[in-house]
């Protein structure tokens, strides 16, 4: 059988595993596709390093000469980034080839150009690397859920945030220690930002909603607010409520008042430090791992969870991808195609539903309470507990609403700060979970 | 766009379940297909019931006439069972339909004969609902690990008998009595057998194996015990080594000694009550759900989990099935097709390295532990731990062994039945962790 021909762009973590995998698995690969899979060339920066398994010859730094030459079947590209990424795979695709790609940047900025092309030229293009590693959760919405109605996806996406999260909770670390503790560890990058930030968190979470809900979603769409700001003491404040702080990515179909089974008024979509109870499935999920709970209406809850990111389980990612577009390709045919046409909305974070949990200091006296109930009522944001924690000068109040649109509970704080009587809003922490009182 | 021509076969809880969905999502469904889902007809073994959503006209007996009809392009089959089931499917593949099936019993009893007729006639075959309901599981092993060596699946796979053995961790309760309350409940049929026995759990083990390893296992290669034989006291044997006891499905390669990285020795294929830590993320599955654990040699540690069984969740895996077939008609393509050329020898149950938890009514004179490790010793059987509770007449000890093959840890326990100073051995159980001590 002829074999196919692979042209690899970018040759770092993630490629040399791919690399590496072509080459020792290379017979097993053969007898799942039904054809041998060559290398064609491996298009990188610079020529001034070898590399393990490939023939110096393949090397080059051509990589818009590479992606459109003839005998090129198959291209994969993990250099990441928006340029010369999207470029390349439109190339790739334009003329004719199958692409690979694990990235999530390029997909969640311009998926709509992407996703086109792909549609045009007719092009297989998988990306199950791109959200989540080796966890096959992209397949699954793709194509297990398809025939599904999809609630809510919620999860832990970025293993960098949910290493010093988990540190913090576990070891009562400040953000900046767990930080540099997770750049030791080469868990967290040199300049973090991407991470801490929410940023790939917020990619990830744009691709899982344009899945699940078949609507396009760009990375600008995502309200996104990072873990820079959780303090010791708010996870230590989750800790006494019995539950955890995690950086969630959250794509939720918001439902129709008058209760009309699909779409809804529209779609929630947002990355932000959150408290959930300990019982709760993904408090459980330690250190880098990732795990995402999807919920929909006739399969129920699903969970997957797994190592989400690191040069291997990226690597088995792109494998598997590499494969079925190399068996299509042997067989004739060709992957699903992303279907967008449900055009819900994107709705802005103030109308999204949350709950908050507040801590304040406030003077012990008497009329406090009835003074912050009556801001509260104001809103017409619900109390569903509160709780004196503390005496005179070192009274605390913990207060946690009910559910609310977030513009009103956002509205509900900047009014508590300006409140006399309350000398600081210490924590102010969403809450993702009904069962947290 | 011409609807495609749906023929149902079955309409029992599964069965009128889809029937729902595709009344309900029918605007969904053609969006995601490109084309409507059209009922051609339903395949019932009696006509005097009316169904909800199918007209009368669209009822009939005769199944085989409907899977051959020129006017159907794909058969859902919901019926399970070997026969007619197998002869149906057959048939259907023959005249041009593709296919999707529930069906695990045929699966795992003859997937030769299904799998091959897929590829003989190049008939789309898909089969998700067939292993733990809307879990994604069949579709990451198929396509999204197919690039990667899968070492080990370990999961709970029967929501029955798991729901059995939480009651009885949970209450302490005996078998017969969680028995019947998962009766009442609905959790177990009138006729447990096959759910109690392990031939469920065995039927989609022989399914996993398959795809795992591309090598061909049918149910009767799969060593299979049931938890009819659990008792009170081996659960509480387990919670005294803060373990829970669980009916596992295992599937795992067994290494070459020479350390070969592909194949290996074969493969072993078990389903049986085990203990496990409280810590493994498998013993917090609780009540009916299922997991599902695939260690993979570069995606690392992979969890699924989820609701196993029950009407809607398993039409959710059926529907997404039918999305990807119909797809697949419109866009002239087919999904990837089962290779099994590893052919991989499936090893006995006595070559299969397994550790033992083993308790004994001993009498309480010296030398009785020299005599036990002697036998331990000949048998060439390690002991990890070794725990004396009470005194005198009521003199138990707790032996947890190192891994050893099984046969010689079965025959260590004979020669322990004939030792003058056992009185009793109390309970056995296989201990799949490596934390247990």
């Amino acid at each position: 059988m002829k074999p196919l021909r692979v042209a690899l762009l970018g040759c770092g973590t993630v490629g040399s595993e791919v690399v590496r995998l072509l080459h020792e698995q290379a017979a097993d690969l053969t007898a799942r596709i039904g054809a041998p899979l060559e290398l064609a060339g491996v298009a990188v920066r610079r020529l001034d390093r070898t590399r393990e398994h490939v023939a110096p010859e393949l090397l080059t730094t051509d990589a818009m000469g590479l992606v459109t030459r003839e005998d090129v079947d198959i291209v994969v590209e993990v250099i990441g980034g928006i340029e010369p990424a999207r470029s390349l795979l439109l190339a790739a695709m334009k003329s004719g080839k199958s692409v690979v790609t694990a990235n999530k940047a390029l997909l969640a900025e311009d998926g709509e150009t992407i996703f086109g092309a792909a549609r045009e030229y007719g092009a297989d293009l998988y990306y199950e690397a791109a959200v989540a590693g080796a966890i096959p959760l992209l397949r699954p919405l793709r194509e297990s859920l398809v025939g599904d109605h999809v609630k809510r996806v919620i999860g832990i996406v970025n293993g960098t945030t949910n290493y010093i999260l988990d540190r913090m909770d576990s070891c009562g670390a400040s953000f900046s220690d767990a930080l540099e503790e997770a750049q030791e560890l080469g868990y967290a990058e040199a300049d973090p930002t991407a991470d801490v930030e929410g940023f790939d968190a917020a990619a990830k979470a744009a691709i899982l909603a344009q899945l699940a809900f078949h609507t396009p979603v760009s990375a600008a769409d995502v309200h996104r607010e990072g873990i820079t700001e959780v303090s010791a003491a708010d996870v230590a404040g989750a800790k006494a409520m019995d539950s955890v702080v995690k950086l969630l990515a959250i794509c939720e179909r918001v439902p129709d008042p008058e209760g009309r089974n699909n779409g809804g008024r529209g779609v929630s979509v947002r990355v932000y430090p959150a408290m959930i109870p300990r019982s709760h499935p993904l408090a459980s999920v330690r250190e880098a791992y990732n795990a995402v709970f999807v919920e929909a209406e006739s399969a129920g809850s699903l969970m997957f969870y797994g190592a989400g990111a690191g040069g291997a389980p990226t690597a088995s990612a792109v494998l598997g991808d590499l494969v079925a577009v190399a068996r299509n390709r042997v067989g004739g045919t060709r992957g699903p195609v992303e279907v967008t046409y449900a055009e819900l909305p994107v709705l802005p974070m103030g109308e999204t539903i949350t709950r908050y949990y507040i801590q304040l200091d406030v003077a012990d006296r008497s009329g406090v309470l009835a003074q912050i109930a009556e801001l509260f009522a104001r809103h017409d944001v619900s109390i569903q507990a509160v709780r004196q924690e503390g005496y005179g000068e070192d009274a605390q109040l913990v207060i946690v609403t009910h559910r609310a649109p977030d513009a009103a509970l956002a509205a509900t704080v900047e009014g508590l700060r300006r409140l006399d009587i309350v000398r600081e809003v210490s924590s102010v922490m969403r809450v993702e979970a009904d069962e947290i009182a």
